[in-house]
């Protein structure tokens, strides 16, 4: 038996027992994954900032998210309510037929296959937020370490082996493997595994998409692949904010050399103000200092697509940039109009880096086209003064179709990790509208309803057995009660 | 542009207003509904039972059903809270960056496709689970008629216009389309078309999946293409319980001419009971005259099955049937070993009329072995003592990981369209076992997240505002409240 058809059969055997396990020995064990992580914070932060080349402030920050996160899943399943659990009594009385007691909650998958990406080596990878939600639904989970940054992969893994021998959970609980796209493929095919999760690039995350459709059973795959997050910004709140606007647009175009999934690669900007935006921006970008790149793949990628898109004739450069040094991605700016922005589909390509198109619009008109145009986002960001807002709700509602996440104010970059979040839009943003990659909602990917009919009360789950030992909010003959 | 384009623009120009408009405004719609159907019931029972071949008796239960369906749904939009609203406040003190406002809720996919089932001409059909729980999430719905039963459709979907009519909606809210397989797949394919819903074949359900997925952009497929429905019989409950067991089975077998997709087709009966148990259930059978099928592609389909299956020298026959007539179903019972039975994948097909397979089996682990073969099911019934059951929790564990449903007295057949009621299993019972096509949670395959940050509060959806006018349940800074 190869060695990862041996981890789904361990994995396997572990998700049979964590099953039938109570969920308090799971916030146990989630709490622990954050106590050895954090046993580890000195050794880990050199670590992960060398082989990410982010900075060690960047790293110290995403520490914290990456523990923020398990405590947020650990505190979700401690409460308990999220499984959704649902009770219609019996009513042996009923006529034609007696009504049987049915009584339903989300019950986990089974073996999931968590790809880790390379931008957030700590929150996205091998402790991060779809693992860890993975977890916490009672999933065991085969983690396929990203390659540009083994030695935290490891390192992290060790933190969660660790937790898995002190809280007693089953050895299949976690698996740590390395390898390439074959190693990724094989785990995506092995007939145990019940879901995918990956972040990272349309490529990888549709080839995923593709073959786990394919497969004898297709299983889920939740593949966040990244968006170009328009900002729409208005004319009337441009007359009152343009120069804060555009220094915080800059500001979140380069934060973290624009590696986020968030980043803000694309703005509309009234014919009014096309100038002042674009020469306070460009003046922004001017002051930041070109910074090393994830790894030599991404910094290639980004060049190259900037060659290719300086090829068109539409496009006015506002700022250009070469590689001034290996790694480094300096930051870019290309203007074009709406009318050449709508003739061509290349125009929405995401391209991974500190590089933004600011598309020229002359009418609201122009503005609805463009979005009806757009493809699916994980963000849209509107920009206009309550006037101009209300009298649009037509264009907002058409901007709404295209993304899992609206702002009003701010920036998309810096998702909030909470309830609230959501963190995945319409494809090609992903492939699973449905689902969200951070916030609480994402422990909903790993699980499914299962209903019991007249089980016997010994046997149910605790969170449906009748005198509700957890206390949890259960929706019970229609009503919600604790 | 052909006349399927032209219904989906219709249907794009009708969700924008619909998403526009307050949850009230669809209770309304959906109690017309119902009321204009409640107008037809003299004039289309007759016709029903006529085009489908089944008993006015059934015809005027499913019509009950129907309306009772309706009102689910219109009681749950009335509610208000499976809409799921999470409100995360801000915190502009928060250090280092202040906390942005985010209020989430499930909105509507857009225009749904749903296809009509033959064997539930009014449940399943024009105005059926499918067509009402996405109306009720407030997509608008292209039907494709089921040609078995036109002009119960027609006469349905006339209802369901009229109630348009009076309620002032949308005119492209539901289109009623009738034709042939190249006329489904052309409604599938459609770009604007946001979600599939189907029940029928395993063949049927899984092209569409395919097609749907092979998109540009792809959509969700929820097919509920059948299942066999194991019965698990153990030895302790059939020595207290064997003859009613026997009775009951033969009555859920024979139900509705077998054509339910919950028809239990499979049943693991112990050695110690197999003739006791064989013969009740013939005794049974023989008092059954046969009854006519749907229609004559299925009732062809049906002899067709089991003549292949009596060309296995593992099957001994406990009752045969010939076509006696044309149309006619009659009850037939084959019986075979367990080790027999692990060795012939086609001992797990669907044979869709009054048929099962019995399969001795002599001991747990057998039967451990025969569940971990089983396919995804829509269902699973264990009928087990108190003690028996209690001492094979790795068994019922086992069972689970196969089925939506589980249940340990009665018979699979009968669903009850309720809260807790699950209907639908792992593939290939279902594409997405994380659906439901019965029942109030049915309403969740045609949404998702959308998250508002920062968003003015007179912008927001009725749902989201701070007042909560509408008195939802919502989960706000983590805690749940009205």
């Amino acid at each position: 038996m190869s060695q990862i058809a041996n981890s789904f059969q361990e994995a396997q055997k572990a998700f049979l027992i964590l099953k039938q396990q109570g969920s308090q020995k799971r916030v146990a064990f989630l709490k622990e994954i954050a106590n050895q992580i954090e046993l580890l914070r000195e050794d880990l932060i050199p670590v992960a900032a060398r082989e990410s080349h982010l900075p060690v402030g960047r790293i110290t920050g995403e520490l914290g998210r990456t523990l923020g996160q398990i405590m947020l899943f650990a505190n979700l399943v401690e409460e308990g309510s999220w499984v959704d659990a649902i009770i219609d009594h019996s009513d042996p009385d009923r006529k034609p037929a007696p009504k049987p007691d049915i009584r339903k909650m989300l019950r986990p998958l089974g073996p999931v296959v968590v790809f880790g990406a390379s931008n957030f080596p700590l929150a996205f990878s091998t402790a991060g937020g779809d693992t860890v939600s993975a977890l916490a639904s009672g999933c065991p989970v085969l983690y396929k370490a990203h390659p540009a940054h083994p030695e935290t992969s490891r390192m992290v893994a060790n933190a969660i082996k660790a937790a898995v021998t002190v809280c007693g959970m089953p050895e299949g609980t976690f698996h740590h493997i390395e390898g390439g796209i074959d190693t990724g493929q094989e785990l995506a095919a092995h007939p145990l595994a019940k879901a995918v999760a990956f972040t990272g690039s349309f490529k990888g995350g549709k080839a995923l998409f593709d073959a786990c459709n394919k497969r004898e059973t297709p299983i889920p795959v939740y593949a966040e692949m990244g968006s170009v997050n328009p900002v729409f910004a208005m004319e009337a709140y441009l007359n009152e904010n343009l120069v804060a606007a555009a220094n915080t647009y800059a500001g979140s175009l380069v934060l973290g050399v624009g590696q986020f999934c968030t980043n803000p690669g694309l703005i509309f900007v009234p014919k009014a103000h096309e100038k002042a935006f674009g020469n306070q921006v460009v003046s922004q970008l001017k002051e930041v200092a070109g910074a090393p790149m994830l790894h030599e793949g991404i910094c290639n990628t980004y060049h190259q697509a900037l060659k290719e898109l300086a090829a068109s004739d539409k496009i006015e450069w506002l700022l250009t940039t070469e590689a001034s040094q290996v790694l480094t991605g300096n930051p870019s700016l290309a203007k074009v109009k709406a009318s050449d922005w709508l003739s061509e589909d290349a125009f929405q390509e995401e391209v991974f880096g500190p590089f933004a198109i600011m598309v020229v619009y002359e009418s609201i008109e122009e503005l609805e086209k463009a979005t009806v145009k757009l493809k699916g986002q994980l963000t849209c960001t509107v920009w206009g003064d309550s006037t101009e807002l209300s009298t649009n709700k037509d264009f907002l509602n058409l901007v709404e179709e295209k993304c899992g996440r609206l702002l009003f104010s701010g920036v998309p970059t810096g998702v909030e990790v909470g309830h609230a979040m959501q963190h995945g839009g319409p494809f090609p943003s992903t492939t699973d509208s449905r689902s969200t990659s951070v916030g609480s909602s994402a422990i909903s990917r790993f699980v499914r309803p299962v209903a019991f009919q007249d089980m016997p009360e010994e046997l149910l789950p605790e969170e449906l057995m009748e005198k509700n030992p957890l206390r949890i909010l259960r929706k019970v003959d229609g009503v919600f009660i604790r």
